[in-house]
């Protein structure tokens, strides 16, 4: 059976598409831009001009996204998370910025919000591969790439092409496999 | 306080429930499916009989899915991945087809949609676990069965039991422990 | 263009908040609570009082939660979960409680719910960082903390720190550094 359902978008005046499911806070949206279903874009937050927010999106209180931006599906930005123009975001990124919570600092009684906060930086044109995760306090340096499931915990510079956690294990691991013969 | 809130589901000529919540652009459903609430299921996307599609799960353009499949929820699978019947997916199951974001060669101006494309396969009888993560262009063999966490960028054989990164790490850890002794 | 849609909350008598997004499905809720937009709470789920079930989170049947419980959004919570007074879930949180499925045990032909149930349990006061995931039938001790992308398969004793399997591959890579002087 051919299914059709619950499809509507709202058009803003200035040729913003947003899904009557989104629920937006106070926010600022720009030009040409389109909010998927089931995002949540929190007080404070700006979304610049022709940039798109993938479903199931949560931006935090303060996110600031640049110009030309994509998110793809199911990402966390924490509070005051700054995007700068033409970047890129895969599938399931999630970051934190709060690092006692993040590493476990703070003993037996959770805070509760609103967290001390250590925010996160993407600089002009990063591209982020599919599930990476961010530490609290981060700056990823313009043009930087992130592959698939990178987890990044300190600054990276510049034009950067990270393979994270991952690509470190696989190195570990041709360096395993050759040692018995080596010894 | 017990409580009961939004948990209609229309149900269609072919005993096929969908959550009205759920988002369906030009997709076909086949029969005794479920099709639980806050899904988005994209243009072309075909739904064959006897399966269930999870919560938050977003199937892009051209998704097939086979008989019998279940899907756990907060899963993405990219344009045009391919599921045979029997097949089963654990929850935040992750994916990109496309080589060029996924593995971050594209330089400083990030494409837009539509991406080139690299699709995913998953032959009959698959079992995924829990946050698998697969790369672009991979086929996962027949019967192939992946443990939580697996990320897999090549190829599996039909009738794999693949622990993917992390079996090798916990595989690289034991080595390690052992070693001083050794030498 | 500033803007404002879909910020809804249904107010109980007992001073928690209910986002009207959210499906309850035969559940118990105690005072004081925050349910966010998104929220999937199945049945014979219990909330106690003063907890937060952030947005996109799925609790499965029988998950029960305790007092001053925080949850960051997209958490998957599987059948019979146990969580105790004062613990904190940060973003992406990822479980299972079926081991034939998680291991990948039971051949070709996958199981339908209900699965044979090995819940999780949560002491109190533990801590659980971002993008955190834990096998089947595991307890995670009181007061305990688990770093970002920790994933844990066996018990955790209480007032641990775990860094997961990220810790350990850190761990391994200075090892590795060193070696090749060493030798």
């Amino acid at each position: 059976m051919l299914i059709k359902q619950n499809t509507d978008y709202n058009l803003t005046s200035d040729d913003t598409k947003i899904h009557k499911s989104a629920i937006l806070v106070d926010c600022e949206i720009g030009k040409n831009c389109i909010i998927a279903p089931f995002v949540i874009i929190n007080m404070s937050c700006k979304i610049d001009d022709n940039s798109i927010i993938g479903p199931y999106n949560v931006l935090e209180r303060g996110v600031s996204v640049g110009k030309n931006v994509t998110i793809a599906p199911h990402g966390v930005f924490a509070i005051d998370t700054m995007i700068a123009d033409n970047c890129f975001f895969g599938p399931h990124f999630s970051c934190a910025n709060d690092k006692e919570i993040s590493y476990g600092e703070h003993g037996t009684s959770p805070k509760k919000l609103p967290y001390i906060e250590y925010p996160i930086t993407f600089e002009r044109g990063c591209t982020i591969g599919t599930r990476c995760t961010i530490a609290p306090g981060v700056t990823i340096g313009q043009g930087s790439r992130l592959d698939m499931c990178s987890f990044i915990t300190k600054n990276v510079k510049p034009f950067s092409h990270m393979r994270g956690t991952n690509e470190l294990v696989a190195k570990l691991i041709r360096t395993m496999e050759t040692r018995p013969d080596e010894i």
